[in-house]
């Protein structure tokens, strides 16, 4: 993502990685776009995109119209809670700059927009460390074999990534052996994403279907499973790119520790429970087409679920900016975090 | 899979289901190409198929061309017993025929390439009424929500199918409320044969990613996960399609049973664990190109496996042309088939 002459420029993920293109968004129904159509994808990068998306509104003045873009880019994607911890941030500001005029109000949020891209970059050096630390802590100075799923890289947040913000981590102490990267179904994130990521960093990997990780963590030695989070309740449970839930299944299954890294935004402690997590469905085609051409007869549907709910109990470790939480997963640990 | 003047004709399964075209066999070696590029898959099909390659061959009076064709055959896939065991019946047969000439023994393996294809037929129809028969004294008359992989059905066999055989043994009871399918990468069997299979049966049907399973298990109130399997060792230990392993585990923590249907020419009673099945390790391009199309950077590996291992521990139900075991698999019950 970045600005040019007060364009907003998108790279566009769903041509990755054979094609390195931009979409310039001229107005918050461009940067809205890209998110429901998924050309930016990732909790974090999704929020960052939003304050973006408000900064080219240019009747900013009118109260009425700031809170039709704040509900028009709420609704671009209902799972990932990023984007609304971003969006109530900017309605904070908004609130304390109301005498402001357009054009002072735009550049309110330019720096606004400008400070959610530095800190989420920032916020995930420092869960990089943390994760890399809490895995020292638990392997000593190993070099681990890591399953992951989808893409909680640098492509899903403002740079170096969550879960691959702590392999990258792992890889500077050399503590990296090997990292298995599910495809990811429908989407392939995985193999399009995670892939191009772990090629530019020259770090050693395979790729697999989503349905082989568990044969490989039953034959190659894994040591930790570790993914990225889209929204994580009061008690821990967290939501995560469908696929994640039987990861952590099976992980706990062969009794290796299954473990997700998120920035603190990514938590909503106004649900209990991953219960009240809204499971965003998404259309079947992207299912039942690949490349344009239809995978399955024409008279079958498809069920398309965007994520899936892993329980606090499968949860080995939760890391954060500000910290691991490991060793049975509470609500009180959780609270702790945010002290 | 048919005979039209002297030619054996393979229902290309691969070009499924968008054309439906046969491939013209005129020797052994077109068999058992389109045994190793899976045009044709499905332990007990490959088994039958096996049985016409050796019709195609004109030199069976020399026992050196047998011993090779023998091995030939035998080479094209490692992890399906069902293969191994007709050609060790072929074997048999050739010994007892040894005194006949060429065209005798065509005439000799003709009829039996044809009892093959035949009793393959009647075994799935008996297993798929004693499935039933099975369901019925668990559940009752009620309607099930049942989870497949892959395919295992009319078009793994010679007709009805062995899991699929219990699904339409169901529904012709009024038994069958809803079959999820998973799609079942990289061959997408489920997507474009199953999923065939039951819009050609009229079943109501879903098809899914392959790590959407777990998140349906948990919320669409399933009854029962039914595979067909591709070697079952003496102690029950099952080899079927890569990602049924997570299933079944799955299925475990959902403590939804996981049964399995195969004829008893799947059992490798020779084999005591999972542990001596060979993973036929296949061609990575089949994981990294979809369609014809590279899904994953250039320098990116894969890794694809054929199959996986269930332990017995994780199986509900052996269900057999010979009977159901359950409650429990262990050696004594799966010998006591055998009896």
């Amino acid at each position: 993502m970045k600005w040019e002459n007060g364009v907003y420029l998108v790279l566009d993920q769903l041509r990755l990685p054979e094609n390195i293109s931009y979409i310039e968004c001229l107005s918050p129904e461009d940067v809205a776009r890209t998110i429901v159509n998924m050309n930016l994808r990732g909790a974090p990068l999704i929020g960052a995109a939003a304050s973006a998306a408000i900064v080219l509104n240019y009747s900013l003045e009118d109260p009425a119209d700031f809170r039709e873009l704040f509900n028009m880019l709420l609704q671009t994607r209902p799972t990932a809670v990023n984007l609304r911890n971003v969006l109530e941030e900017a309605g904070c500001l908004y609130e304390s700059n109301r005498s402001k005029t357009a054009s002072e109000l735009r550049d309110v949020f330019k720096t606004f927009s400008d400070h959610v891209h530095a800190r989420d970059l920032e916020r995930n050096l420092t869960m990089g460390e943390n994760g890399a630390d809490h895995l020292e802590s638990i392997f000593g100075k190993k070099r681990l074999k890591v399953i992951t799923h989808c893409n909680a890289g640098a492509l899903a947040t403002c740079g170096y990534g969550t879960a691959l913000g702590v392999i990258r981590s792992l890889k500077k102490r050399d503590m990296l052996e090997h990292v298995f990267i599910d495809e990811t179904r429908p989407y392939l994130q995985g193999a399009r994403l995670t892939a191009f990521e772990m090629v530019c960093e020259n770090i050693p990997h395979t790729l697999i279907t989503d349905s082989t990780a568990s044969w490989v963590m039953k034959t190659e030695d894994i040591d930790i499973v570790i993914t990225g989070a889209d929204r994580v309740a009061a008690n821990g449970d967290l939501a995560n790119k469908i696929g994640t839930y039987p990861l952590a299944i099976c992980a706990n299954y062969h009794k290796i520790p299954y473990m997700s890294a998120m920035p603190l935004e990514t938590f909503d402690l106004s649900i209990m429970s991953g219960r009240s997590i809204v499971i965003e469905k998404r259309s079947d085609s992207e299912l039942l087409f690949f490349n344009g051409k239809r995978i399955a007869p024409e008279k079958t549907a498809g069920l398309h679920l965007g994520f899936d709910v892993v329980p606090a109990e499968l949860i080995h470790s939760l890391i954060t900016e500000k910290g691991v939480i490991s060793g049975g997963i509470s609500e009180e640990k959780i609270a702790g975090l945010f002290k």
